[in-house]
């Protein structure tokens, strides 16, 4: 993904897949990134699995910001996604790692906000938790990650 | 902000000032919003005294979502700042309410991302925290809002 | 709760009220600490009526941990809640404060685990928040604290 | 765990431990729950080389609980640990599950407080974060866990 960040300050048009493949949870994410907008901007869309069954039929629109890096940084990034599903928000910060053998890897923790219908229910509106995307190789999907569930 | 926000969608200049006035621990936020991008996605410009000494010279850019409301409805909303004067980055997950004599609270929880240097010490990179914010009447400054700390 | 705390490490039985008053939310927090047992441990029980409409009824077992303070420093502090209406527990770690007029608050921030039946649920199972508890004076309570409500 | 747990009830003395092995990150955790007081609640002793250089040499306290579970359930727990290196308390709460083959996996969040000077610094005194702990077999350690790092 560092690659395609790195992308993202002088290109138009751009597409990435996060996706989220997993036997145990049948949890799926995926992520397209749409319309670069400059200064590490990006927005595009996002499907999950995990939140709705109808979820990999709706996607939801993700906004976000990558901090500015040379090719040889691993940047930390953040994204608002607006689920489509449902009238709630969730936002991801987080860092991208490069190892040895150039493997990126995403290392999220995220916040998942509720609507709720007074302030006094505002106490148990957030959950908190984390995601962890890996590239996808061989797929015919453009740039690929996926997110490992806990097990 | 509610009314702020329902205009979002289209309107191309809206400016809003979210502001942080705490004696005691002297936090300033303040954020600006420049230039709606329709269907929710706002963006603009955040400035913290909490973060940095600096921070009330350095404004650092914002860009987030908010869910579609109607006027009667209290939406979600999520936003990503890029701090100028650090690597780190924050998300901002959070509700608009509207008590009965109109005044508007921003409910928010935060999540913020250190820069580290490898995966393993990724553990310790994300802070997480709350901020409420309340309008400011009677300023000069567009549509403002106060995050009163914890005390 | 500063003296309080202090005192855990050589009293026995000792009792603790946590206060939550709030009408706009009619969240009520009761927490009583039983039983010191040396080295800074506590345990006690916990009333809240945000979890439940039952839950003043019900009281909750809780057990945690201090830091070893001088009279002068502002501890920090954790404890568990095993809610006694539900398979829900919660998690509380935070620092007691004192200022220049000897007024104490806790400043906490808490996880709240549901109980999910896989483990491809576990990512919907953590809510996060925040509560600061204050003293509330002239009451025949023993040590009372309230956590104000967001608003 | 679940078999360990669902004995603490009833145990007076009870010794696990939970290790975490990374070669990547250096990250080591050990508890060892040292007593039983019935009801679920359960103490020992933590050890980490993620928080420190010497965090194996000094082990930190422990008090938890977990809720009262027959075989066949997964029950939460939650406990606190007071760091013996440094003034911060953390605070995890999980759940235990159980796969078909009978492999126990603790999914856990936490909470680090740090101690700050004042309530002005409040705001960054608490890291979030996750651990997933996997017994390790064939060790002469009692009960043993290991929390594989992120990657």
């Amino acid at each position: 993904l560092q690659v395609v960040m790195g992308k993202i300050g002088f290109s138009l048009i751009l597409t990435l897949a996060l996706v989220t493949l997993s036997t145990s949870s049948e949890r799926k994410v995926w992520g397209r990134l749409g319309r670069a907008r400059g200064r590490g901007a990006f927005s595009g869309s996002y499907l999950s699995a995990a939140m709705s069954p109808k979820a990999d039929r709706l996607s939801s629109r993700l906004h976000g910001i990558q901090h500015d890096a040379s090719p040889t940084e691993q940047p930390t990034f953040g994204f608002t996604v607006k689920w489509q599903f449902s009238d709630s928000m969730s936002v991801f910060v987080g860092q991208c790692f490069v190892d040895d053998q150039g493997e990126e890897t995403l290392q999220t923790m995220w916040l998942l906000r509720q609507e709720v219908g007074s302030p006094g229910a505002d106490w148990k509106a957030t959950r908190v938790g984390t995601n962890v995307f890996t590239r996808i190789k061989g797929q015919n999907m453009g740039k690929s990650m996926r997110s490992d569930c806990a097990w």
